[in-house]
């Protein structure tokens, strides 16, 4: 498995447009095993987002899916800055399913 | 829904032991709908817990199971200390599912 946990920091005021965006497209992207979208309970600007994919690949592939595109477009610009980003290696747990 | 991004430093040369304890007893918690257990890429020692719950109470519960003290009390000896740890307020995505 690979993953990834990544802090993201909304432009102010922007989060929750942002964190819409980031919900809205993960249904259907093959591979994906876990893709939780949460608030920072500390600070207000902060989104953090963990990911289990089955493979790197099948991460790098969702990145050319044009629904996912299409939302890194919308949500670029409601980014100020990137926080922590961390590359995993997911070895099991609750809530790894397939999409 | 309430949640945790949690990087734990294995003492030296027993991340594995911990691993093994930590997602062995995931599959049957009251509430929680997410728990995913990680290698940190970079660092040998390093382990992610990026865990979803339907509320904080039921996180709560959760250490009072047998089970969980039971591993709490042998994963103990082998932390070396604790990185990250950022409580969080899951909102969505994929892989969020009852237990």
């Amino acid at each position: 498995m690979y993953g990834m946990i990544v802090q993201m920091l909304a432009a102010p005021g922007k989060r929750e447009e942002l964190v819409a965006i980031l919900t809205e497209s993960t249904g259907a992207m093959p591979g994906c095993l876990s893709y939780v979208v949460a608030l920072d309970a500390a600070n207000p600007d902060a989104v953090w987002v963990s990911e289990a994919w089955d493979s790197k690949g099948s991460h790098a592939a969702s990145l050319e899916l044009p629904e996912v595109k299409a939302a890194i477009a919308r949500g670029r610009p409601l980014i100020g800055g990137m926080g922590t980003f961390v590359e995993t290696q997911p070895v099991g747990g609750h809530g790894l399913v397939a999409g």
